[in-house]
């Protein structure tokens, strides 16, 4: 199969609000007012396992892209795709339509054009999504507008992937509900729309609450104080971690990455609404923490201020500097 | 190193229209009009020899992308850059230096922000690019827009790079006029923008005129007519391939690839002023054939029709489908 036939028989999907979509040198949008962009990257043996549920992978490579836009506060516009695959993988349809298939249904919930990329042949799987939104500057949910005095919450559960992950590693058997949270995360982009009239600053959580937290309080120039017994955790996690110490649920909670939650600050006044909003939606919107003026970001076990070395997970850990 | 250092250390430069680059979940972009939008990827061994030397890499990356871009008629406004690395090419600074300034040098000259990426180990080097450019979409040229009676032109001369390569790849000589054509391709924007006004149709040679000019035929519903002693060769090419047979240098001309050339349609009225810009702008726009009706792209040879079995470079040519 040629690469065309390829992007013809699995990538070419009807779209919504495209001027001109796969099949010329670029695609055409129409956009008005700010658009935000961003991009990830996924590797077979580095972001998935080889034996991966193709249908999951689709979902999951457009949904960790669609995480970052929600993130910012922004509507889904649409999409590229850049695909390397090697030959045996090209050549299996069933694969190429699960992995089509999920990719699809994913985008087609959040009105998400597929407008273009590029298929090649490689060693291994590998995707790269650049996403494309648009939003009100004014209701950007930058990094660096974190205030002191706000409240810090997370949505949804933390550590549902890492545990999952650690399950899958070491041949435990892994409650299908956090398997679906590693491999089928949701991107929390109403939440991110809803935000933008009522948060300040927010980031995704990929990497792990303390790996990402960090980010957005260096960019805003403050600190944090962030209460361990109110991470919220979910039952299913305590369940299937029961057996572990309770750092050891922390860690996952924490440290372990592939949560696709929102971590935001908020103003005091915001309580209520925002509970309001958790109620209508159904995701848990918590609170952990507050905004302080001293930079750095302190633990607190029952107010008892804890020493913890937890780190988010790097791409970068072993390369030597020179 | 982290993947925070390498991003802040090589690729984070100053933007010119951007309200927010590299450093939070997504860049903000102000757009007005229609948008032009292509992605393209470049994996070692593939793509790019191992020694490559990275500056030209670095160009290359961004150029054929940019050449995406003109073969619309878009003015480029910014790219994303996803970057997978082996462990010891993000450590080896001089590396990482020089294909940083490749690429930003290119983006320097044509005003196109780098506004995010995704950096990630991998096991080789391999390189996503998403480009954003700009358009009024009276002027988009697309590839479905081409006419009968038109003229079909080539900018530049074809072949040098698939010579180059040829060459490298055989240990021969290689000219270094042709071999910086094969590493450091000039994306045509500024023809791509004035083309817009002159135009109907264009396609970027990436994969050799004959690979790719059937594209664009197909997407008119029309065929053309390709007249072989017209199609431009560089004095450099003909001269370094004085042994070789005519039939080898078209297909370095025809089905090498790499040539990042435009190839565009234009009604005859358009023969003096696209001659008058390709004085001013010293590149040669040479007439090499005429849309017809009937579908096919046909070869002539001083008149002569000529069988030639030429076809561009397929990324899965030897994927067994089932």
């Amino acid at each position: 199969m040629s690469e065309f036939d390829l992007i013809r028989r699995y990538f070419t999907w009807p779209t919504r609000q495209t001027r001109l979509a796969v099949g010329d040198d670029a695609a055409l949008l129409d956009a008005q007012g700010t658009l935000a962009i961003s991009t990830d990257a996924l590797l077979e043996g580095r972001h998935f396992f080889t034996d991966v549920d193709p249908q999951a992978l689709g979902h999951k490579a457009l949904a960790v892209n669609l995480s970052d836009l929600a993130a910012m506060g922004a509507q889904p516009l649409a999409f590229t795709l850049a695909l390397g695959l090697p030959a045996q993988r090209a050549g299996d349809d069933l694969w190429m339509q699960a992995f089509s298939l999920g990719m699809r249904a994913l985008a087609d919930h959040f009105q998400c054009d597929l407008i273009g990329g590029d298929t090649t042949m490689s060693p291994m799987v590998m995707i790269s999504i650049t996403v494309i939104g648009q939003l009100e500057p004014i209701h950007a949910l930058l990094r660096s507008n974190a205030r002191v005095g706000d409240d810090i919450y997370v949505s949804g559960c933390l550590g549902d992937a890492a545990y999952a992950l650690h399950a899958l590693q070491t041949g435990q058997p892994v409650p299908d509900t956090l398997r679906q949270r590693l491999e089928r995360p949701t991107p929390r982009v109403h939440l991110g729309r809803a935000l933008g009239r009522m948060a300040h600053a927010a980031i995704d959580i990929s990497d792990g609450l303390a790996g990402d937290l960090p980010h957005l309080l260096q960019a805003s120039g403050v600190g944090a104080a962030l209460h361990l017994e109110a991470v919220p955790c979910s039952p299913d996690l305590l369940a299937a971690s029961a057996h572990v110490s309770r750092e050891q649920q922390w860690r996952w909670a924490l440290a372990g990455g592939d949560d696709y939650e929102l971590c935001f600050t908020a103003a005091p006044e915001q309580r209520a609404p925002l509970q309001q909003w958790a109620r209508d939606h159904q995701l848990a919107l918590t609170r952990v923490g507050q905004i302080e003026s001293a930079p750095g970001l302190r633990y607190f076990y029952q107010g008892q201020p804890l020493s913890f070395d937890l780190h988010g997970f790097d791409h970068f850990p072993d390369t030597i500097t020179t």
